[in-house]
Parts: C-alpha cells; sequence; structure tokens
C-alpha cells in the first residue's frame, strides 16, 4: 500500500516514519524541491492548486491525505473519484473557514466565543477587546490582530488587508487545552488525554500531557470530539483546541490532521497520533491512545537548541525535521517523558537554563502553567 | 551528519528510522537492489568485498557503521584513514571467528562451553553430545550441525563441507538469555535488562523482557558485557548470548551490532537499542536503557501474519521489514507491551491462536518459557 500526502512537512515526515514499520510506502506531494518529508517518503513537486499534477499523484497512490489545512479542498474532492481521500475533504473545507466552523460547533451545541463576520452587522452587545482573524487561511498566530473597541476596528482590517473576516470577542480563558482524537471508517472515536497547551507570539511553545483536568473535563472534551467527528464523518486524527473557562471548555478551532499538541504521543503515549492516523486511513485498528507517564513537549522555533546538552535529559526525545533554521519556523521539537510530574519537573524545568535565551522563555511559559495549575 | 551503513537489511532499516529524528541522514551499501533500508536511506549497490566501492561510498559519509557481522573486517578496516568506522574493525574479526571469539571470553575470565578446534585434536574429557560450528560466516543456526558421539564427527564435518570448525560440548541450560548493551566513545556502557531468548529451529523465535532474573544474575552479565566492550575499545550497541546454567552465565557469542533479542526496546525501553548506537557512534549522549513495562518480541518468519488481527492487542506494535516473503526468512516482528507479566498473558498468549500455525508454536513455546520460570 502505498499512501499519498499533500504536503511534504514535518507533519507528513512524522506520519511516514510512524508507517513505515505497517509495511506502508508513501509519497509526498509539495512544492519545495527541499520538502522535509523526503527523507522518508517519494517526492513529487507540485503546486497545491495543480489539479493535473494533483491527479497525476493521486493515481499513484492507494488513498490520499493531506499534512496541511491550506491545500484547496476543491481539488481534493475532485480526487475521490480517483482515489479515497481521507479525512474527507468537507472537514477541511469546514475547517478552512473559520464562519462554517464556528457554525458547525454552534449546531451541534459546542460552545464558542461570541462572534460576527466583517465586514458585517456588530452586535450591540458585542465585547471588546477582541481578535480579528481572517476568515482563511490563518495559522500559527497569522492573520490575526488584536482590537481593543470598535474604533479600531477599521484599522485592524486595513491591516489585514479587507479580506473576509471573523471579529470574536476575546475570551478570558484559565488556560488552553486540545485534544487529539481518531475515528475510523466505521465511526469509533478515540481520544488522547486532554493536553495543557501554552504559546508564545501566536506559535505553541510546549504541551504539558496529560492536562490536570477532571474526568469530567475530560468526558466534556470527548463528546465534543465524537459529535464533530461524526457529523463530518471524518476518518483520521483531528484535533480541536479549547479555552478552558472556569470548566466550560470554549472550542476555539479544529484541525483535520495530526497537530502538534499531539507531538508527545510519539514517546508519551501507547501509540502515536501519527501511527492512528495512519491506523484509521488505512482500514486498521485503531490504537490504545493512553498515555504512558507525563510528558512535555518543547517546540524549537527558529533554530535547533544544542542537541548533545538536550540529549543529556534523562527520558528526552529529540526530534529534528531537517529543515533550514528560519525565524519563526519550527525547526523541531523534543519530548521529555517522565514517570510522574515531579519527576517531569526537574528533568525540565531544571534544565532548560542551560538552552539559552530560549529556555529561559520557555522557563517562563512553564511558571506560567503552574500558577494556572488545577485539578492535579 | 551522513551515517554511511554497510549492509540495507532491517537492522540498517530500523537505524535509519531512529536516527533520521536525531537529525542524521543515512546511506546504506548492500548488493540487494531492493535492500530494505533503501526505504529511509539512500542506497548504493555494491558487493561487500569491493573495496574500490566501499571507499567511494564511504567518502559520501561522515562515518560508517554496519548492519551485519559477514561483511569484510579487512575492508572495513581500510577504510578508518578515510572515515571514522564504529564499532571498531577489531571487534567485528573478533566475533566473525568463533575461536578468537572464546579466545578474547576465555582470556577475560567469561566462562564459555568446553571446546576445540576441528581439525584438531579432541581432549580425551571432550563431552559429547556437541554442536560443530564452521568458526566463521554462522549465524541464524546456519553452518552447525549435533553431533552425538566422537563417531559421528566426520560425517557432520563432511557435512559442513570440512571448513575450519569448532566443537563445542552441548551445554545443558536452563534458559537463553542475552545482554543488549552500548558504549560511547568515552568509555562509559549502558545496559538494558537481560532478554529471555527462545529459538527455534535456530532462529529466534521470541524475547521476553525485561527476563525474570536476580539482581545479581543482571550484574554477572553487565560486569561480562563492560569487560568484554573495555578490551575491544568498543563504541556502539552490541549482544552478548548466554545460557544461563543454575545461575552461572556462560557466553555463547558476541554480535557487534544492534540484535534481534533487542527489538523489544523500539517501545519497551526509554531509548531503543538503534537510537543508543546512533548516538554512541555520533558522539552524543548515551539514552536511558530502563524498560517501560514489561515486553514480548515475536519474529514474524518465512512470512506475515494477518496485520489487522495483530493490531486489535492493545499495546502491540508492527514492523514489517518491506522484505519478500521467504522461507526462513525474519520479516517482520511484532512487540506487545503490557505493565505487568499478568497482562502481557492476557494480550500474547490469549490471541496467538488466532495467527494460525505460526501462533500455535509460538504458544508452545511461551509455555516452554514458563516452564523455566525463575527468579520472577
Amino acid at each position: 500500500m502505498r499512501i499519498g500526502i499533500v504536503g511534504g512537512g514535518q507533519l507528513a515526515r512524522m506520519l511516514a516514519l510512524a508507517g513505515i514499520p505497517l509495511g506502508i510506502r508513501f509519497s509526498v506531494y509539495d512544492p519545495a524541491p527541499d520538502a522535509c518529508a523526503s527523507t522518508v517518503a517519494d517526492l513529487v513537486n507540485g503546486d497545491f492548486e495543480d489539479l493535473v499534477a494533483l491527479k497525476a499523484f493521486a493515481k499513484q497512490c492507494d488513498l490520499v491525505t493531506f499534512d496541511f489545512e491550506n491545500v484547496s479542498a476543491s481539488a481534493l474532492a475532485e480526487l475521490v473519484a480517483r482515489c479515497p481521500v481521507r479525512p474527507p475533504p468537507l472537514a477541511l473545507s469546514t475547517s478552512q473557514d473559520r464562519l462554517k466552523e464556528k457554525a458547525l460547533f454552534a449546531a451541534l451545541g459546542v460552545p464558542v466565543a461570541p462572534h460576527c463576520a466583517i465586514p458585517g452587522d456588530i452586535p450591540a452587545n458585542f465585547d471588546f477587546p477582541a481578535i480579528l482573524k481572517t476568515t482563511r487561511f490563518g495559522y500559527d498566530g497569522k492573520g490575526q490582530i488584536g482590537v481593543a473597541s470598535r474604533d479600531a476596528l477599521d484599522a485592524a482590517h486595513a491591516a489585514l488587508r479587507d479580506v473576509p473576516c471573523v471579529l470574536e470577542s476575546k475570551v478570558a480563558f484559565e488556560r488552553e487545552l486540545s485534544i487529539i482524537a481518531v475515528r475510523n471508517m466505521s465511526g469509533d472515536v478515540r481520544c488522547y488525554p486532554l493536553t495543557e497547551n501554552v504559546h508564545a507570539n501566536g506559535v505553541l511553545a510546549l504541551s504539558l500531557a496529560p492536562a490536570r483536568v477532571t474526568a469530567a473535563l475530560q468526558k466534556q472534551a470527548e463528546t465534543i470530539a465524537v459529535r464533530v467527528a461524526d457529523a463530518l464523518e471524518y476518518v483520521g486524527v483531528f484535533a480541536i483546541e479549547f479555552f478552558d473557562v472556569g470548566g466550560q471548555l470554549v472550542a476555539n478551532e479544529m484541525a483535520p490532521r495530526v497537530h502538534n499538541s499531539g507531538h508527545w504521543t510519539i514517546e508519551g503515549a501507547v501509540t502515536s497520533q501519527f501511527e492512528n492516523h495512519i491506523r484509521a486511513i488505512a482500514g486498521l485498528p485503531l490504537g490504545d491512545c493512553s498515555a504512558r507517564g507525563v510528558s512535555c513537549m518543547l517546540n524549537w522555533v527558529g533554530a535547533l537548541p544544542d542537541r548533545a546538552a538536550a540529549l543529556t535529559i534523562p527520558g528526552a526525545h529529540w526530534h529534528d525535521y531537517g529543515k533550514q533554521a528560519r525565524s519563526g519556523r519550527k525547526v523541531g521539537h523534543m519530548t521529555v517523558v517522565a514517570e510522574c510530574r515531579g519527576q517531569l519537573d526537574e528533568r525540565v524545568r531544571e534544565r532548560l537554563s542551560e538552552f539559552g535565551e530560549s529556555g529561559g522563555v520557555l522557563c517562563d511559559l512553564l511558571d506560567l502553567v503552574n500558577l494556572n495549575r488545577t485539578g492535579d
């Protein structure tokens, strides 16, 4: 079996690394001649909008998936006649449009932040401060801007080139959580434990898993995950990001793919999100999503810190994506696994100072997580 | 950094899968155009005796290692002038020659079975039954034959084409154990927990880890591993196979490479033998060798059983080597990890019957392990 992945970045790379032991081969489709998944997959270069090239790519594959949200959903939908595309393009097109996504959440009774379309009418009772987000093509904090008051809206919209946007009231959340889940073709859904996430400059900086939450909160998240996945007839792994507002989950957005906040599952869960995505789309039995110990995932953004220093930490696992260093670019991550929170704290916090400036930033972020500690 | 691996089989494949996340790229040198490591490494086809081609291969690499014992040690020794070769060719040449290997064990005070060179004099007190083994080029039970009495020796030797052999008294062992260990360039050695191994037709059928042994037996094995590795100024992962004779370890042979009885470490240890080999030869800090739960590794010999049935077992991890099915060939393995022996038994033994004939054989072998149960 050969699986084609549209997009050849680190997610495709980690999907192939997980899928190769299952006896599956991979091709990736990406415009970049140095797409980092090419180390473990056959690379086909092409534009994401080039339907002819995409069809030729699909012809070589037994099924097609994607590692990237901003691929053309309509192009993928056209491939369905040629070979299975999983997850279904409907999931992709829904998550590509913040208004559609919020409409789906709302229709399923999943709480979302107060919001409205821009251009459009702003309800009289709309609460500022708010965030203006482009309806499409946003990721990692790109395509969004804070709006302190109604008066600041026009300037903010102009800064986003007046494209269609969603204006969202800022949610006074205690912390950010995400759930990674997987659904197979029979409709079975398995969920990983919730993950606590900390962002810096709109980009995920670190994740802690399992999150320190009550069983009720975990259940709340799983119920939402099942409802959303069923509505989309989803197949594969997906993530839903939440705000925790006093024990009530407010959905922020979903990602119809393996997710950065699930990277800890490679070493910190019985079956990784990458393997479970492959299992689901290939029609294989789903794997156990239970955590093994407790994990802290640290993202390397811009450049990698010293690998040898990092690898002296017991339970540390290094993931270099094989990408050129560039400001703001995710170039790797490290997961540290420990038996308990205390040991994890020793292993991570006490060693981060050795990681120069980025280590200092991560220390501060870890403190932030601690301040918000609940449900431990 | 690019590491060259001489030999492109499943060990090279699993080395590359472990090393790629560390940011390392791989080339493999193998005569087979379909060498299974080529999925994750650049393949260079060439004969193992072709020194010119091997030198050209080494020139493309920052360092060279091997996944295979029967590569020419003298050819590797010649590469040392060009780039580092780790483990050192001395370790390879020692392990390639059963007489040299036993002489090393004996010189280090490591117990070995009574033995003598054939052709050569047989000591008067030599005990039969014995096993006649070719001095070189034996693996997986190939190149050996049982010898019931002195009268049967000539016929046995003729069956092995009268090549130089070692005649070994059969050791009345309770079970077979192996230790996997890793030594870095500074001389630090780390050992995995002992593994219990069961062979069928000379080929490893299954491994259980950690072995049910006393701390004293583990210590005995570790002392031997350190002594052997230091004597060879070894760098990388190696294995020593033992017979357990009433709590006394008798060394059978060593393998100067990652070893089939260490495959369980991929999911069953904090750091896999594959990652630790790469860490050691690349000059990176060694990883933690502690076990995570208990593991049972089942070898797929000849053909793969039903993958989907296997993957319904919780904690099961599938490893398809991407090789053509062929009688007697190792084509994959599965490791089942559990929290305790009882859970492992439930997960493996109760499900093996679904694996047809090979499952039945494995059930019988598991019973054998149980009969020999000690130190639990």
